[in-house]
């Protein structure tokens, strides 16, 4: 693959994508609809097959096969890091954002909405699947893709209507990362099953308490931890009584936290979490100084660059090649399922975990709607598993898939923006 | 390549290599050295194989071999890929901060400087590598390898001084811009000497017309087309009598100077010329208005990311496997001469251009010595050429060229931060 690599067409392609995402995203914007719904129908226009031509062939990218990952080609990975990059450090800015005790005080709520969120979408799956061609590793694989939630979405839609401290918008950020979790310890069991045909209770129990310590341990770091070192540098930094340190640190915090982002990323990874977990709690360190030594509006010209890069790389994936009309049937069925479980299930959490925001639950069961890129990774990770001489997931229901994760995060942010705004109109929220 | 490729794996390599390069900058600077010095020198630690281990390897990056790039893997891309951005978003950010009328003025001087700075080690390169092996193709591929300016090095040490309106500074970029020129000029007298026997006119005239038509065209747009669009913009905004527009303006201008970045560097690198050149010209169209509207801070914080994958970068070339005593004296006669060579012409452009500033002769001269990646690119294409069955380069003096182009360009940072800061001190120059 590196063969091919040439820098020269890399800046090509980045800019041609680069152009074509900011003029969706403006002309969007001008009608009210939130820019990455542009962008990623940018995606999915790029990628389009037009006769045998398609813009993305044309531009050299090639979209590996799923599961056989070797197919694809050096442009297709570097849009990917740099979609990757984007998504991380956008979370790690909606980390900035949120301070520890906001996402602690609506805890129990969150962990009731994305127990919920999970279970439905799960049963959904498995059941349509059973009845489309009832084999029991498809239907577990359309289960457990249709769980994730990524948060990456309606984290952007968030910012865009400046609603970071509205509590749904807590409320979804905080389910988000438990349903991580949760869809973690999901896609283990399915995954398991599928590779040993049972459920390896040791193996699972690990990764519960691993991923669990992981996010338990950081949330205490930030709310116990990180005051008592803010303290001790301010008292030292007094003590000298000069400027000097303070300028100083003003200079390191920034790449400081880049680390910081960049390693817990890398362990949430390593552990089978989404890299946008780590991302999001590595920002909730630093919450609390965020604005006042400036890393968003830093963070926020990182995102402006590599962002569009992933609404664009989202919608890469839909592969109009293998749409037949019995598929498009599965898939609008899928489709449907997907959002409805979702929404009903985070609904319901809100309504049993804390009457009095009842009127939250509309606005929250539709933020967690889209499936960004989770659902297609649990997918491709079902397509490479092969049980009896055929993969766990099929290359048709793996395009279901893809359609069911493209389409949910394009309608999602649009109606997502809509409730909210109805809710608080456009400015910021006390 | 891209089986290989996981986007975690590829995280705990940033985290890594982002932490070094922290630290070794960090302590560098501490002692008054550039930190871009500690960053190099940590790609080459990372690079150096301790027996049968190095860091490099256990990472799981794996460098081409040089001629066959089809041989290194998706995280070498991916490391290339991201130090390329930095370089490239480097000197936008330098052109931002350089205003066409401070350019033009030395226009004259920067001629000359490029001009001789360019004759001198070539003829040196010719002439050590003709007694050396006595192959033809060899010594013309050492010299045109010993041409290339990288700026990306001066200039940095440029920004952390805060020296960027000295009219050293200015020379040096102009200089180097000119210098790309020139070099892709000779680059493809040889190339093309070596794939057909003789130097076809036609096409080097044909690259001759179209950089300098690239360069000139550009730099014509930012003396005299920019201020009148920028008058009409003005003029449009004060007659809505809002300030609507204006803030709307502030919000594109950072994306839409993205995009004229992006596609001025794949011109560039269409044409032949290094992207940073194209980059640089990018950059000076916005330079007017950069400080205005916050496009330097904005870019800073994404160089501060990028950046320090391109120092490590260039370190990572060094294989120190290939190292021979003989080498290494060859090695060591082509680096002293190619800094002598270039401090000696370009210093002499100064002296015969500019009588007043004498004086400047020896900053510019070693500010002009880095030869950075340039010179790699241009040997890699030299170990890709094949005459006669074997390369037009071969890997022992494509060895010796990496030495040489990161030995400069760890020195003469050095010499220049302090050659520079003794005649100015630390502060700004107004």
């Amino acid at each position: 693959m590196a063969a091919e690599f040439e820098m020269g067409q890399l800046m090509i392609i980045l800019t041609v994508l680069f152009i074509l995402a900011f003029s969706a995203s403006a002309v969007f914007k001008r009608f009210g609809i939130p820019g990455l719904i542009g962008e990623i129908l940018i995606g999915v226009l790029v990628a389009t097959q037009i006769g045998d031509w398609s813009l993305m062939e044309a531009l050299g990218i090639i979209r590996p096969v799923p599961g056989d990952p070797g197919t694809g080609n050096a442009y297709w990975d570097a849009i990917e890091i740099l979609a990757q990059l984007g998504v991380v450090f956008l979370l790690f800015t909606v980390g900035l954002e949120t301070k520890v005790r906001e996402l602690t005080s609506v805890g129990r709520t969150a962990l009731l909405v994305a127990i919920l969120g999970v279970i439905l979408p799960f049963v959904a799956g498995y059941a349509v699947i059973m009845m489309w061609d009832g084999n029991v590793y498809h239907a577990m694989f359309m289960g457990a893709a249709m769980v994730a939630t990524s948060v990456g979405i309606t984290a952007q839609v968030i910012k865009d209507l400046n609603l970071m401290s509205a509590p749904e918008s807590r409320i979804i950020i905080g389910a988000a990362v438990i349903d991580d979790v949760l869809g973690l310890i999901v896609l283990t069991m399915v995954a398991g099953t599928a590779r040993t045909g049972g459920v390896d209770i040791v193996n699972v129990t690990e990764i519960i308490v691993i991923a669990s310590l992981f996010v338990i341990l950081l949330i205490l770091f930030c709310a116990k931890g990180v005051p008592r070192i803010a303290e001790r540098i301010k008292a030292s930094t007094e003590k000298k009584g000069s400027n000097g340190k303070e300028r100083k640190l003003k200079g390191i915090l920034f790449p400081i936290s880049i680390i910081v982002c960049l390693a817990l990323s890398a362990i949430a990874a390593e552990i089978g979490l989404a890299m946008i977990v780590g991302a999001f709690l590595a920002g909730m360190i630093f919450a609390d100084h965020a604005h006042e030594y400036g890393l968003i509006k830093k963070m926020n010209a990182i995102t402006l660059f590599l962002l569009p890069f992933f609404f664009v790389y989202v919608g890469l994936h839909i592969d109009t090649t293998s749409f037949t009309s019995e598929l498009l049937v599965l898939a609008a069925v899928i489709i449907i399922l997907a959002m409805i479980t979702k929404y009903i299930g985070c609904g319901l959490g809100i309504v049993i975990g804390d009457r009095e925001r009842k009127s939250s639950a509309h606005i929250v069961g539709i933020g967690m709607i889209p499936r960004g890129e989770v659902g297609i990774i649990v997918a491709t990770l079902g397509v490479a598993i092969t049980v009896g001489g055929t993969s766990a997931m099929s290359a048709d229901l793996f395009a279901v898939v893809v359609m069911m994760s493209v389409v949910t995060t394009i309608i999602a942010p649009f109606m997502f923006s809509r409730v909210f705004r109805k809710k608080y109109g456009k400015g910021p929220v006390a």
